[in-house]
């Protein structure tokens, strides 16, 4: 069966809100889903590595602080070193979504490095998909309801209110995450094929 | 007097109206402004490559097509590889701006790409310094009267609709880029006590 | 039959000789190549759009410009966004290469650019997996014949010296190259499967 | 007196060496120099919060992990968010350098990290201006005798060997670093007059 792991740190819960939702598309597609929740200091537990390395594709993700991925989030990537001298990784499927309090937030930025801790790893890159359906009307661009309103493509971004998670992010972003859930089981039963 | 170029390129006009709203913040400051408008070719005029030469600060300014700066402003990146070979710019002041579509649409890219050219220049850069406005309530991020409404620090994001240039991209957009250009003269000045 | 393009620009040789290196490692993986060469004005032929539309991956290479890929290779990067419209590459494999004079040369810039390329088309990055051979001994890293010497890995990079294309890149870098389409190949065909 | 801050987290002391040849290039200029060691937790003394604050300008540095700034430093960036609010290092200069095993070893996306940490708190950013020496020559690239032998633009790049940090990174690197700090204390006195 296909295992997807999704991985990562949340400080507000806002993150963690997307995460849920990335999993949830997983699980709609039929997958073993693998939650794994990293802590302030960056550790996680053994019977999380042991799920990462027996997982076909991996989700990363991470809120955008100081413009790019959270300090814990960090500290777990350079943990990875260990894998990286086996190439353990080699081959498995990577994804990344990434939140922040303003619309880019260079975000892009923490894509780009969880891209590059992928590609470190010789992990190939699934992509998020879906088109920006929000840009049709003057004065729409970036409304709440629309998918990857933000008009990101490389992973997921999300963008959270200085409110509390169960208001924010808001319905497009979660769904966007959804999707892009279901496309990783997608893409791993082809890559496993 | 403080001299300040703004080279840009423009594909449908709304990129020239945020290179005209940095001009006018430029003018606003009392600094002279050459406003240098790059062909579909790449091409600019003997002038043009002399008001480079002798201005105290240079903002780049393009639209971001397919994920990085356009084409056309791309190739007069490129010219300028004979400015590079003798160091002509080192030490000016840069800065840069970018519009797309969507609210990312992944611009941070085509400010990293105007950062590492002038950085190969040995020029200095300055950044966008003002707060996104736009994040105090639920639901009004993004909203189109509030200055670096789209987050971005590196240098001015702006985002323009599928409607004609004097419609989008909207006020606080333009604010955004009058503010910037402001500020490049206010660094030229400092900057060449 | 796997079928791969490689699409590159080249301005002295250089370039050219590592996509010949890269479709060498195509043809020697038993699939069906197609080179094709972006004209200085950006064009390619409607046949090698018909090639790339109907290829199971495409290679993106270009020279390093200026911290960027080369004016011409952008020129053909907007040229997609046709394709782009109707999400005609989606789900293709994608990778890329870039040379330049220097060891670092602010390639991994290009290749951030190829891959956000890639991920606003929807494309499967297959990055280089290759360990860097050349770090063992102090005063060796970026020997000249070893694989992956500048350490890259979102997609190949090259360094050339200022001599013609015959004598530079090395064969460390071109066997570098080799594997990169080798590997291209191989991921193709699993994800055809 | 021009007084610049070097703040830095070291894994395994190549990173420390480097920060000390940045100092020696400060110290040469007759600057006050603050040198701050980022603990493996990310922490840093309430004094030296004082002597960021009160610096004309801040030199980040960091190994990069795994293809950004090690996890430790991100934590340090991380804990800059308290001055963001109140844009405390608005205008103050900034500049940064990293260290890694590889050439390049995607370090160039550890710089661009610094730079937009600098950018979010408003910061000028200051990037290393020596040419890259060691092209001249076949063969040549990145030896051991040359400044930015490694051809890094946005900030300074060294490599080192898998050897104790008193033989590695080599002289060109430690030339490239000292010559970097003394650039850092011209910027700050131009930028102060």
């Amino acid at each position: 069966m296909t295992t997807i792991s999704v991985v990562y740190h949340s400080g507000y819960g806002h993150t963690e809100k997307v995460a849920q939702a990335v999993g949830e598309g997983v699980k709609s597609a039929n997958a073993t889903l693998h939650m794994i929740k990293v802590g302030a200091d960056g550790a996680i537990l053994d019977t999380d590595w042991d799920h990462l390395n027996s997982s076909d594709a991996i989700i990363f993700g991470a809120p955008t602080y100081m413009g790019s991925v959270s300090g814990p989030f960090k500290m777990f990537m350079d943990a990875t070193s260990k894998i990286w001298f086996t190439k353990g990784w080699k081959d498995k499927l990577a994804g990344g979504f990434t939140n922040s309090l303003s619309m880019s937030g260079d975000k892009l930025n923490s894509l780009f490095q969880m891209a590059i801790l992928a590609a470190q790893h010789g992990m190939v890159w699934i992509p998020q998909a879906e088109a920006n359906t929000s840009t049709s009307e003057p004065g729409k661009s970036g409304d709440v309801e629309s998918v990857n309103r933000i008009g990101s493509y490389l992973g997921v971004m999300t963008q959270a209110d200085n409110v509390a998670a169960d208001q924010s992010p808001n319905q497009g972003d979660i769904k966007t995450a959804q999707l892009y859930g279901t496309r990783m089981v997608e893409a791993a039963k082809r890559w496993a094929a």
